[in-house]
């Protein structure tokens, strides 16, 4: 959907403000980092429709800054990123473009119309990472903590000089801690945080219909994290609804399947406590946009992110701004 | 543990038999397939011990067959197989090493003294497939079941002719369905078993460790496959006491970690509910030995394999005759 | 109350049509059967409070047809169907009943107004069949499966006749599964498909309430019989919230008593996952009306069903009609 | 199994005693109200396999008393109770031979070798009672209180002069509250003492495996009826170990089915909580005997009924005979 | 916040009336006592915001009349009670108060407009007792019976002279069960009737965020209590949601912090089952009004109170008046 | 019982030592700071039985140190230490009498036979501290974290000068954190840890019975107080098992009272899950005893205590020798 259509329709559903992703049309990272008038105009149509925003998203091209080359990365990555293909240099274009999402981050937001006012948060990039070790995450063949830390070195090595970027344009990173990047747990992401030895700009992108299927404390990871979280991905999931069939390794059936373990589901209607979530938010002292992340095979996409909306603003108690992270949607991007 | 030293000790700890790895000097498929005073011999020593065997296990070479390569394969394969490590060529030799594991476990089992004796089973080589597709389990970047199915028609055309073989010899090849083979829940075996026709000499190992902590229905798999399970693996895995840190997935921390969400434990100090499986087990009329898989980071092995040897004798009610798996120990072969 | 009374009434709650019982003076068989002029006026009824009708009800005699008759029988059946009482006589006549009524189903709808819009379903009488063999439900005295069968047996003879003059007239018998009737479970309700040799007019009236206290899985139901599903009743129930002085055969006490194990309680207060129901449905295609049948001795009725009606509207992701399911209330039809 | 071969078998199995059941040759109600001799040599033999006995078991007469007699009281009756199988008849020679049963009991202990020991108990006679209104018990068709309350007069009118006989004989009479009894949980207990106007010599044979499936808080069936418990079987159930297509209702299918909700199981291997009940039964002073009732339609008997005995030995804290109630097994008396 | 102030925020809240607190200038024991003009004043300032009044609340002074006093009472007395601080002489003025809060509730609720309306109510003051042995509850250095039941004895000599009081002037005393007074379970509520000799004045003050957490069936409170229950406070309180690190005991932090085992919660936020509640207070006949009383440190009063009313208006499906607690806040009165 | 009567029964029920207590005749604290012949003679003792010693426990005395003293303090002192009664001059004679048995016990274990074996551990003493803010851990009336303070403040004063003395006599106070003790939960004792400084004698007594129930996470106290833990009692509860009338903080009602929300078990019989402690305490690297503290008030002592050592030797997978901490009883000492 064009950024001219869902604008209008982000509104209608109950939305203050869009988290714009660095792919269809609705966040041009090129024309936004040498055009003022591209991001006025962008500034412009959001405001017209009463929103604004307070994030742009980069996953798919963060995807495959350290991630092991396949062809499915071609479908997700844009032409002249992906190129000839070859894994190494896939990987080099994809992080000189996040680089690059950061001065044009920075760009747009100098653009937005009363800068000062009291919902001016830090400027952030939300992306994923990618790993070269997520395959070797059973640990069979064994599996020593040499090739593991390998992974980790490879993230640094390519990130670093991504963060110092991210710094000079005071931008921050903000990973989505997720399955198949460098983290997707608490103790994934305290050694990624280490590899790249505490940088300032490395933050995360909470989403805690990653972590609570798996296993893994979610709100926990609010309380370890409580000064690196700089953006909330509000989105469900449910887990133990499957038929037994089907474990959290997703037994390779697709997302919908009756048998399955765990699926997406659409905010309000998964196992997610959100009231814990919102409590732990809260005590750290989180300030930042609710921003929902939509996905559930089985609902119509209007329907679920209206309701998904209201959801939101009935949890929460302080009441913060919502904003509609709508351009990714692993289906349909 | 040389098979010398380990026959006494396996008595001495309970067991009534051996089941036989083909790595280690306890069970040489070369020999074996060439040598009837080899089979004889080992016969007579476990003989002497008061022990028998009632199956092959070939779990190392089989992970090759179809899985992506990597330096963590030459760790646990014998030069021979490895060789150059070009991929193609050690999946290659991988598969016939298999196929030969088919004819060394006949010859050795035609040497079985007093054959005829009812506790004869029917001759299993216990392994694993490897898999093409495992990294791919989460399904992100976005992953078609095209993608998915060339991985099932990679395993059917690798090991339909490694089945013939073992037709050909009268000889079962069970699966031990497991995290990173082409099986490792019931969608995934069902879907292996169609890959190659439903053919008669495809099996399965059961182990319900790798199953329970995925949120798998363990006693269901064996109502389900009543008919294909060859051989049964009794070893305990625990979740749910980690700290929340780490999920399913694994974290990247070794076993024995006290983040992990699960663990394998030793025999009876685990989650896996015993008594459901066994009566499952009676229920489909599986009358093949119960052979104990021992693994436990935190434990003295033969404090534990004693143990657990009582734990199954106690658990089975129409005792079946419990076998010990000692040579696979993932830390240790 | 009088179906001039409930209609209005019904509207005023918020519902979208109502599914009209064959008792009080609702759904006259006789007359439906018999006069175009009685359809078109309860039609123009409906209309004139924006109703629609979405199925016929006639469980209570239903109920009589294979039961073993007892004074209780005579509360519930019209006095033409109990005539003397004598047990055979009552089970015929209210067999021809059922039989009738597909006729006068058939005739009714042929004049629903604006026929061939996009509301139009199939046209269903949801009832009851009783049965022979309830009473012989816990097996004590030692109950064999020849004697079981028999009650199998004896429900078929009787329904295959109905099913077929349904089938004449191009209406589908669905059995809501309960205690008391040939199927009360998934199991029992496969072999009464089985008895009727999978007549296709045979369906079910799917209803969780009475299958959750029980232990049966609800939601497996819907993806077992996805194909037999003609009508869904909303109907919800809690189980635990008692004292422990009685279990789920019920302890001879009424509903409402606090020592219940599990009672009827109004939709959306009990313990139900009708989150998993919807999702169930819609994967298996379900399209047909959602009917709330209320029932709780703790409320006042339209307080009750109104909220209901919203639990409904808010709950169903792509909406279906809902319908009010009045008649049906065992202590006041 | 006659009692010759049992005696032996118990004592081996690891019993102290025998409850002594009124079909088969193992106790004969005529024989022992009228013989001498035969009580002495009844003694003998068990004394002779260093056995006791503490309490006589008259079930299967019983459940005659209250029934709806049907063709499956004919294989659990001796044909002298059966006659003719009119039901009043059969019901009325019920109620004699329990009655009967107390005098034989009576002249049974008095012949007990060495009298007056510690180890002596009151005389008991376990048993059931049928009832004439189980059929009704999910309570449709509308089921009114004045129609239970019938039931429950039929059965004080029947039983009441049977227990003034048990009071002539300074015998008990101890139901077995068991689904398809006048009493089957906590409430339908405490209404059956109140039908008897509390007759002192009306008590229960307390039996978990009854219960606990059904949701009834068993412990608190104990500190109940603190001063009504005269006798105690020791017996399992498991449930929610099926696959969900059967409920507590059964589902019409055997025991051992795999699809079933619940079902009887060896001593250990099932949900009872024998912690709680033996502290419960400390609480209230109960002492005396614990008696293994056993059944597992999956078990080798002897191998079951000697790890119960162990089972008891090990649980009990201040211990207490254990005897055998062997002779009564559903399928096979 | 003065009750000017409160009163229109009440009404906006969503609130039908207010529990009035003797404390800040709510309500002021000796102007009501003894002004007439007072009480007209005061019913006029909530009649003229749409208000009523269902009870007067007397907490704080009533905690020190049988409390051991330390500093912290002298926060909370009002300096006349609290005087020099000698503790008995603090204990007797805070009974005289108590005493007196009873004539003064009788001559405010006489001045009610409209009086005899059917939404009158028996008159009650909630409040606390204080208990001389609430520091031994652990019991240990070992307590025993005889030194629990001064306790006790100490509460009736105090209470029951103010109960005749009560008594005297027809207004009821409805302790609200908590810890740190004399009854704070139900046992320990039993044991405080028997004390006072079941004194007709004696009530509850039921409010389940009090014994929720602490493992009590506060369902079966009700029931047990149904004659005794005089009003009912709506609060909610959340346990299980800490970090391990604090128990029930509290571990000498703050409420609010992350840590504790259990915390006050915004009604409907918390572990409550609140639909039981209604249930239970139905079915026992309780007609008073629900009154919210408000406590939790992580919301805005006002946004949470708000929500609260509500949810209780869509809870009740009797619809009871509802009140606000809104002078009771423990850190703030 | 006597030491004398104590040892041979310790060795008989299966222990390998004893935990010896300062009261009863088990050990002098007088006597053994002066008198090296008494030392030498209760090794004697214990060797003659085939029992060692591991640690001394001076609980009673300890309470005293910080308690608010009151009546039931005089029950459990010896009157040397309770003097007059008066509260100050109590507190310090306990204090004295701590560092007293630091001497007694350095110069005991200075007699241990056969000292440098391998089954010496550093001198411990177990004990209590009690606390002069118990009373408020309910925090009502609301308690100032300054209020709390006080009493850590208090705690350190008094404890550091003793713990001074350990350090002179290479001693470890080891305090058994417990409800009434400055320390009750991990929050405690981490801000009991802060209030002495880290002090390096200033270890604990591990026993999981006290936490459990409370709903701490005991097996998260192993890891966060690694290198703290001196001694371990193993020690069992179980929770839940009430009625429902009595929560945790135990309703003024005696131990063994069914009612109870929780109450101590005989090992084994209860709800610590002792898997995961041997599991953690393994992971950290304790390796001193494991000493049974046995009380259950429903056992037979000696049934019980016999079961106990079992049970320990059966879950230690690196066996730890088993003591036997007899002289505990909080009824009977």
């Amino acid at each position: 959907m064009s950024i001219k259509d869902l604008a209008p329709l982000a509104k209608k559903m109950g939305y203050d403000g869009l988290e714009l992703a660095c792919w269809g049309d609705h966040f041009n990272v090129e024309e936004a980092a040498t055009s003022q008038n591209y991001c006025r105009d962008l500034w412009a149509l959001l405001d017209s429709n009463g929103l604004t925003c307070y994030a742009i998203s980069n996953h798919l091209v963060g995807q495959a800054i350290c991630d092991r080359i396949d062809e499915r990365h071609q479908a997700i990555l844009p032409p002249a990123i992906w190129g000839d293909g070859e894994p190494e240099g896939v990987r080099q274009r994809a992080a000189e473009n996040m680089a690059f999402a950061a001065e044009a981050a920075r760009k747009f937001f100098n653009c937005k119309p009363d800068q000062g006012q009291n919902d001016d948060h830090p400027v952030v990039v939300n992306g994923f990472t990618g790993s070269s070790i997520w395959h070797a995450n059973y640990a069979f063949p064994p599996t020593s903590q040499e090739f593991i830390q390998k992974g980790y070195d490879d993230f640094a090595a390519r990130f670093e000089s991504i963060l110092d970027v991210f710094e000079a344009y005071d931008v921050y990173f903000a990973l989505e801690v997720h399955p198949t990047e460098i983290a997707f747990d608490i103790a994934s992401a305290q050694r990624a945080v280490k590899a790249v030895k505490g940088h300032k700009r490395f933050k995360f992108n909470y989403d805690p219909s990653h972590l609570g299927y798996q296993g893994v404390d979610y709100v926990k990871f609010i309380r370890t994290f409580a000064d690196r979280i700089a953006h909330v991905h509000m989105k469900d999931a449910w887990w133990g609804h499957g038929n037994g069939d089907v474990g959290v390794f997703g037994g390779h059936v697709d997302f919908g399947d009756a048998r399955r373990y765990w699926d997406f589901r659409s905010l309000g209607r998964g196992d997610i406590k959100f009231e814990d979530i919102i409590v732990a938010l809260n005590d750290v002292g989180y300030r930042g946009p609710l921003s929902v992340e939509w996905e559930d095979g089985r609902m119509d996409r209007v329907h679920g992110a209206t309701e998904a909306c209201a959801f939101v603003k009935a949890l929460d108690f302080a009441p913060s701004k919502v904003a509609f992270d709508a351009a990714f949607d692993k289906k349909n991007q």
